[in-house]
């Protein structure tokens, strides 16, 4: 879907300690049981940074630290996190224990505390175990090792199955620049960034306000057009930190390399938001909606996500039913522009519904399309030429069961 | 929560028909392999009529026809059902199947088709059988009977476990007059009515324009205030039908007895609601949300249909999970006016957050609470007087299996 240029690199061996000058660590030091649950970024030095923030209005304690260093300081040098606790609605005492976070992490390594943000997840409303905190943050064995990387992102995890990682290379100045993403899932996504923390190191250099455009904007086509059930967090952080040691001229909507670094930044963005969705908790596939021809852009993303997040449509999906009927229902509801009389459907290749009208189709084919690990559905309005996707996954027993007892 | 009037008391062994010149009848036709499926509801004379519909922009072939019937004639006399089939996405031969539905019932009736009423639930996007329908009407024999009123709301059900019935009588001018419904579910139940169909009688005496504001008002606050999966449908509908045959004054909000009438159809209405809500797809309990301090009683509805619909407290309540922290979340993502300091949380009695601080809990006691098959929970805001309420369910692993496999 995304333009890719032709500079563009996929390294599927790289991750976040790949471009220049950034180091990371992961351990388990007591929040959780037994799994890691602190983990840190750092860069060499102070980077640019850019930041996105979950909608809600009940925010984590976290993030009121992490946005004066986004917004105030406008650089980052760190970004320390733990998961097993989000240190949301947690009052006075969350935020001073997020404070403290920030100035754990300041001292080891010797830098002021405003170039530290923080970040959580976990259970809500419980106060922070700040003890296991102050004792890891001294086990804490900074390098930039693939195994460092690799324990960072297991360190951020909750109910993640897998670790999400990728990363690419693209051309500025004919030098290369790499940027590198992880992140964390996995239920209560939607829209605007729920429960899922995303972190992302690129060697570019490029002022903050400049990437701070470029994210907002890549964020609504990707991390914000994925849902996996609806339920926005007070948590959602995703950070990026540029440290400028590929010394490249510093890069602005101007620069002529300008979209390669626009479009590697939007493709690690688009491989993170479809590796959260396809890990949405007790998910078996990814679900992809495009939607076209809807009166603009924003309408368009709008009804692919409301199909995505139908969970009439997320059952039948699962149950390989090819149940076209909710799909158009969902359309329906979205709120958006539609004429019943125009709207085409395909689940795959399939056609479901040509303007209106149901299509004979094989069940057969359907199921075997249905049984894939990837199901793609699209739309088609023909009220304008807005064009939109959408990303989430199918609704499962284990949904019910992961979420049923999380706390216990 | 309503103010019920002493004036008014509920009927437990009355139904539909109870009040003055109803009749039904309810058989299997051949929609469905072999439940019911077939359900008509008469009025001896043409009553004055009040609809609410789907606010879906794909609406099903029968709302088409019905409408014209509240719109234009404003009189109706006969209510035609089908389950197993909701004629939606069905193009233009569904609306010609409508139309026939509406012609079979007013020739078996001998009264005009613009008095008749039709609805139909089911799947979406397969054309009506219409044979069976066509010898189906001729075996139904309608009449007064309990029985017929249980074939009714029988024939009405899709994936419902259970019939949904209410009655109640009041006194206005020191007559009784009855006020009866039925009603089905059970999923894609969210705001504005989605696969629900509602059928109530009245033998008062009211016109259908004063009839059609008390119930467009009530409909906000019961059946516009349930969520079952968020999903809203294409076939939703409410009517009444009031024949007049109690003979009373004409009932106008000025009528000395006015508010006799209003909370009788507003109980009503509610019982509905909940019983609906109570059998959503796969679910053990029924939810209430109470919240109270919004900014207005629009805003504290929001809250308590975004805390009902999510599926994180859904899941949770399933679970006997005292988990307050998504609910919370739930009234930060509700889009409404909130401070988070000053959000109190109780479920049952018992107070989990107050002013934005937890409080500690006794873990034994919650799970006594989630155990009954009512959970209330309770949301103060304290930033206004508004005041709302919402039901919902519990999500389970039968709702994926209910909807997994739908069609098949």
């Amino acid at each position: 879907m995304s333009t890719v240029s032709y500079e563009l690199k996929k390294l599927s061996s790289k991750n976040i300690v790949s471009p220049k000058g950034f180091k990371a660590a992961g351990i388990h030091c007591g929040i959780k049981h037994k799994k890691k649950d602190l983990a840190i970024l750092v860069s060499e030095v102070p980077a640019s940074v850019a930041g996105v923030f979950t909608t809600n209005a009940v925010q984590a304690a976290p993030l009121k630290v992490t946005k004066e260093t986004v917004y105030n300081s406008k650089k980052m040098q760190a970004i320390f996190v733990n998961s097993g606790n989000a240190n949301a609605c947690t009052g006075k005492q969350g935020i001073a224990d997020a404070y403290e976070m920030q100035k754990l992490a300041a001292n080891k390594l010797g830098i002021e505390p405003n170039l530290v943000g923080v970040a959580s997840t976990g259970v809500i409303g419980e106060l922070m175990k700040m003890e296991p905190v102050r004792s890891g943050v001294k086990n804490l064995e900074i390098n930039g090792s693939l195994e460092n990387a690799i324990d960072f992102s297991q360190a951020i995890m909750t109910t993640d199955t897998v670790m999400k990682n990728t990363a690419y290379s693209t051309i500025i100045d004919g030098i290369e620049v790499l940027i590198a993403g992880t992140a964390k899932g996995s239920g209560m996504i939607e829209p605007n960034m729920a429960t899922m923390l995303g972190f992302i190191t690129t060697d570019a250099n490029i002022e903050s306000d400049e990437l701070q455009k470029a994210l907002s904007e890549i964020t609504d086509l990707t991390f914000n057009s994925i849902t996996v059930d609806g339920d926005t967090s007070t948590n959602d952080t995703v950070l990026v930190l540029a440290n400028g040691l590929a010394g490249n001229q510093p890069l602005t909507p101007t620069h002529p390399d300008w979209s390669n670094f626009y479009n590697a930044m939007k493709t690690v963005c688009e491989d993170l938001a479809k590796s959260i969705a396809r890990d949405g908790e007790g998910a078996t596939k990814l679900i992809e909606v495009e939607v076209d021809g809807a009166i603009s852009d924003e309408e368009a993303r709008k009804i692919a996500k409301t199909v995505v997040g139908s969970p009439l449509v997320k059952t039948a999906v699962f149950g390989c039913d090819a149940n076209w009927g909710r799909i158009i229902a969902a359309v329906g509801y979205s709120g958006a522009t539609v004429d019943p009389d125009k709207i085409t459907i395909k689940i795959g290749n399939a056609l479901m519904v040509e303007h209106g009208e149901p299509v004979p189709f094989s069940e057969d084919e359907l199921i075997q399309i249905l049984k894939a690990n990837e199901v793609k559905i699209y739309v088609s309005l023909e009220q304008g030429t807005g064009h939109g996707l959408a990303w989430g996954c199918d609704l499962t027993y284990d949904y019910v069961q992961i979420n049923a007892s999380y706390r216990s």
